[in-house]
């Protein structure tokens, strides 16, 4: 299963608004007969792969697969049907299917009288494919909120100056998770200040021979979706995230005046609230476009924002060693007033990313929820 | 080398103001023959535990050494005369000993005909010996400053409670780093807040057993020295800081009313800088008193001017898996206003501990100091 985990992964970014998917297929002596991970929407599925591979050596085998098999027929067909078809004796699955369309593969497969295990390795499992889940469970995008900062948590200098507070390593890092996302969303205060182009650049650069492995698949030619939180339609025409290298939506609240906006990007207006436009409102919105991965890259207000609203599923921090002493912290009222209240979180994942260190972290669990 | 690293390491925080020094005797077919550590002021030599333990086997062999043997009578007779009678035939040296009263030893030796090899291992055996080589190098203690705060580099909620940021794991971790320190210096504005007794509580807690193998040793019965930096004299009477469990030297500016804090702890006089009491000054004073090792514990105010001063050496964060986005920050002005003025360091170590997360960092060295 833990190879079946890690095909899976190998799906990143290429996937949306499908799962990754990964499947081995072991035969009736127990060796491997067929590997297969799920690539691209719209092509075959882990398990169609590793069948294919495995051919007639799957009849009396077992397959492991990281989420429950699919029991409709999409683009492709059924996967239970193909494991019958194949002669499967047994099916390992990690993590069962929340979508009520597609479940149901396993309670297929033991009718048919093929023993079905659940729940082995679905932590990992769960990991890998955690967008996809939440926008399944949720019905809202998966969001993770990326920051870059001293030790002392600052992301600008007293002056507003930002660039470069992390080495270039972290920032390619960066790119690699832009351009698994779906969607890249600032706040308009970003926008005005550092004038980011919010596209994920292919590991060969801006000039490099387009999408590399961890580049943009088939599904996202034109990269991630740019979305600019923007009440009162501030971004301006010249800004470079309206440069028409990608798609770009801008949220602004009813009243704003958009009509140069609306010229070079998509505008959807959405209602304002206290702390500024709605954002599970933001969220409907691109989860109506499919879009299953968010990546959140501030500013601090907009931040706090998706933290006081229980939006954030993730936090990736690139940490820099160093320290100023002054200027806007990475992060900005949550509405958290005393210690009681602070957002708890685990980290998952702890890496050096050149002279920097990348932490990963989850929200604890509220049991309210 | 390696060995005698570790051997060196066993002395933290009970040698002071002498060095760690670890010492690996091999016999003249290069097997194992003594080791020894320096274990305590006015104790032996690691050289002479070391001989003492190998004893007619030394003669013809090497003796591995984390720092150059003295050359001086001190409470202990010079090493290289030891080295000498044992009849070592090679020594060893990580590090040279820049104390000019017991440096020599080197020389000493070769000019009695021992090979002498200097620079092996030199940056572990640094790092083991970086606060008695910077007493030394320096004439001022090391300072390493600790902080605890949030992912967003926070160390207090909007309504100034700060207790608990970090789990119980990191708050006895803590007490482990005051053990090794020789003094422990906090602001007015934390004794004020916190009302911290900074004690090192021995790992048993408070009424355990006394101190452990990380507890003070005999140079430091009653525990690392209290500084409290209050220009005004506001330390109130009842602060825990003047229980009476260590000893406490409040620090104030040379018209402040400090009658009744003279009743409790010793109170001496430094001159106002723009920032607050000169720091370089109190370090001299600290210095006088032997003390090699500072654990300066905030807060932010107080950390600010000793970065901006460039008196810290290492930094030691807390890290919790947790968010804010109001109150406090960790670190104060230090008069950096723009991004090209960033103190950069170097993450030397990246340790979990509990659920937290242990940072250690040093500044990169400057050319120009």
């Amino acid at each position: 299963m833990r190879r079946a985990v890690e095909l899976a992964a190998r799906g990143r970014g290429t996937t949306s608004p499908n799962p990754v998917v990964g499947c081995v297929v072991l035969d009736a002596s127990g060796r491997i007969a067929g590997e297969g991970f799920h690539a691209y929407a719209g092509g075959p599925h882990a398990e169609v792969a590793a069948l294919r591979e495995a051919g007639e050596r799957a009849r009396g085998g077992t397959a492991y697969v990281t989420l429950e098999p699919c029991d409709h027929t999409g683009r492709t067909g059924p996967c239970s049907a193909a494991l019958l078809r194949a002669g499967i004796a047994r099916v390992v699955v990690a993590v069962r299917d929340p979508n009520p369309a597609a479940a149901g593969g396993a309670d297929r497969l033991r009718a048919e009288g093929v023993a079905v295990e659940t729940g082995v390795l679905a932590e990992e499992a769960e990991r890998g494919n955690a967008e996809w889940l939440t926008s399944v469970r949720l019905g809202r995008p998966h969001v993770t909120w990326k920051y870059a900062a001293t030790l002392d948590g600052r992301s600008a200098a007293a002056d507003g100056t930002s660039q470069w507070i992390t080495s270039p390593e972290a920032r390619a890092d960066v790119h690699r998770l832009r351009a698994e996302a779906d969607a890249i969303i600032a706040g308009v205060g970003t926008v005005l200040a550092d004038d980011p182009r919010l596209t994920a650049r292919p590991p060969g650069g801006p000039g490099g021979p387009g999408p590399g492995p961890g580049g943009a698949g088939p599904g996202t030619a034109r990269g991630p979706l740019r979305v600019v939180v923007d009440s009162d339609a501030r971004t301006p025409p010249s800004a470079r995230v309206l440069d028409g290298r990608a798609p770009t939506l801008v949220a602004v609240a009813p009243d704003a005046d958009a009509a140069e906006l609306e010229k070079r990007a998509e505008v959807v207006r959405l209602p304002r609230r206290p702390y500024g436009l709605d954002l599970r409102d933001l969220l409907a919105e691109l989860h109506r476009r499919q879009i299953v991965g968010v990546l959140l890259e501030g500013g601090p207000v907009l931040a706090g924002s998706f933290l006081r609203e229980g939006l954030i599923d993730r936090v990736v921090g690139y940490l820099a060693p160093a320290l100023l002493g002054e200027g806007a912290a990475a992060l900005g009222p949550a509405g958290v007033a005393t210690i009681a209240g602070t957002r708890r979180l685990e980290f998952e994942d702890i890496t050096p990313v050149g002279p920097d260190l990348r932490l990963t972290a989850r929200p604890v669990p509220v049991k309210e929820q």
